[in-house]
């Protein structure tokens, strides 16, 4: 299906520029799980949360720390650091548009934002607290927290769930619409570049779409094979296949270098690339991508028209007001 | 001086409630170095330094890691944590009204804002760059700063000099107002409750104000030696003299045990406390101080008064905006 939809799109774009419409805009607004309905005071509580470092077991990283959304909603590192300066092997996907996503984790492990939330908080080179429980403990000691939790969940509703939910209600306030992208495709013909609109042209021409496909262009929650064609050279440079993807959660052979497909919203603001951050430019990123997944060497043009359309997908970041946290009255916390 | 002036203090207060006027209000504004007047441009680029972690060797701690205006202007731990994990013997005195001091550091080792901004930077404990040349390259990679320190200090402007006055710009408006205590002192007597000035009577009957003087409660940058009475026991527990202060820089034994007053402004929220944040609580910082300071043992109830009126210290918190930091398009920074 993805295949037909691409091929569609790159023969109606050859043929007439009338077919910006068969590119998707990304919608300003985030699908809400039924369970938790978004309200203002639970958005708040979820931006103190994502933000406080006291949320590790150093009290140094917090959500932010990672995805930071001040810079590009990720850390611009290889891979990311925990606490007590501790790395792991991948870096650290965009938190921007990560409502869109229908998997979370580069392993897809989690299905849902409050579950990813959940995750790295108790995870021993990330966060490292010894369990959610010792969380729930730390946030019981703040008054403050109370009175949130209280405000958005009742008396006495400090709990992982709650905690959890309240991040992800957060998360699925950060959007960026108002791309040059999203601009041209719901009309503003002059908001793309002829070179942007040629590198266009290259994304739906090359099949590009049969994985990055939607409105952010990240293919739905759909798994895909990385890399699809073995490259000793790029190998040696890369290691990309050191790391099992999927398998490494399932343990199943035919899971191994599967890995979600990541959005290409922003892209252009999250160097460096691919699962293990091992790439360092986008100029290098596509064509790497081009040659392991399509068996293709692009010239050096159609590398930099692709590059000038992947730019033309950094959105709007909306303004946040910081969030002020909740301290424990003449009390360590930590 | 400062004895007189508490003195004549503590006798008016104990006299007569019309004395709250011989306490000091809070600037709203704080002074300005003739060289480095501030404009909107400035403090906002300063801000987005102040919170991009990429000024640090490992792009994971910005001056707000320990600094952390969302959490009491610093990070709430008994000594902080810089890059790869690592920590040093200090806690990290908060943000908030630092404007006031005169001198920075524990050790009061550098006379102003600018010059402290610089320090830490280049600490390889702290933020582990190997020099401002690295820094400034660094930034010069960035079109978004090029443009912001062009707009704020012409062409090609990037540098040392010009960093660090924009983080001091910011950091000059980090004031918090409006305190409980300037409310009573402002007129309104109903800002404190009873208990809270029987604290600020007693605060004024010990003599604390000979060392946290004026309005930020900091001694205007005057130095005094901790622990002035050495006492076993606590030292056993605390290690207070393990650190010799300013003489670590001075290398004078004259300036052994010797630290910068810090602010009673917003106590409450930046425990643990003392140069090494040894002590967890407030009440035990209280009884500590007039121990080893003045040779006094408070009783419960004088303690938990003097907390009281510390309480009445914290300020209101005006809200910020997040920076959005510059990114370079499809490249790492680090």
């Amino acid at each position: 299906m993805f295949k037909l939809r691409s091929l569609v799109t790159a023969l109606a774009l050859i043929g007439s520029m009338s077919v910006a419409n068969a590119w998707e805009k990304l919608p300003t607004q985030a699908p809400e799980p039924a369970d938790n309905p978004s309200t203002p005071e639970k958005i708040e509580l979820g931006k103190m949360l994502y933000h406080d470092p006291r949320l590790s077991s150093t009290g140094t990283v917090s959500c932010a720390s990672c995805h930071n959304t001040m810079l590009g909603g990720e850390d611009n590192r290889p891979n990311s650091m925990g606490v007590n300066g501790q790395t792991g092997g991948r870096s650290a996907p965009t938190v921007w548009n990560s409502a869109f996503n229908k998997v979370q984790f580069w392993d897809g492990r989690a299905a849902t934002l409050e579950e990813q939330a959940a995750g790295p908080v108790t995870n021993p080179i990330e966060m490292g607290m010894k369990s959610w429980d010792d969380v729930t403990a730390r946030l019981k000691g703040i008054p403050g927290y109370q009175a949130a939790f209280k405000d958005v969940y009742g008396e006495n509703s400090i709990s992982k769930e709650n905690a959890t939910k309240a991040i992800a209600a957060y998360e699925r306030t950060l959007i960026t619409p108002n791309s040059p992208y999203d601009k041209f495709v719901g009309g503003d013909k002059s908001a793309l570049t002829a070179q942007q609109i040629r590198g266009m042209e290259k994304v739906a021409e090359l099949g590009c779409g049969s994985c990055h496909s939607g409105a952010a262009f990240n293919g739905a929650g759909t798994f895909q094979k990385f890399p699809m064609n073995a490259d000793g050279f790029l190998e040696a440079k890369y290691h990309f296949t050191k790391d099992k993807g999927v398998a490494e959660v399932s343990k199943k052979s035919e899971d191994e270098h599967f890995f979600k497909v990541p959005t290409l919203r922003n892209i252009a603001l999250t160097a460096p690339y691919f699962h293990n951050g091992s790439v360092a430019t986008l100029e290098d990123a596509v064509k790497i991508m081009a040659k392991v997944q399509l068996n293709k060497e692009l010239s050096k043009d159609e590398t930099a028209d692709i590059v000038a359309f992947l730019n033309g997908l950094t959105g709007e970041f909306p303004k946040q007001t910081m969030p002020t946290l909740p301290l424990t009255s003449g009390k360590t916390t930590n």
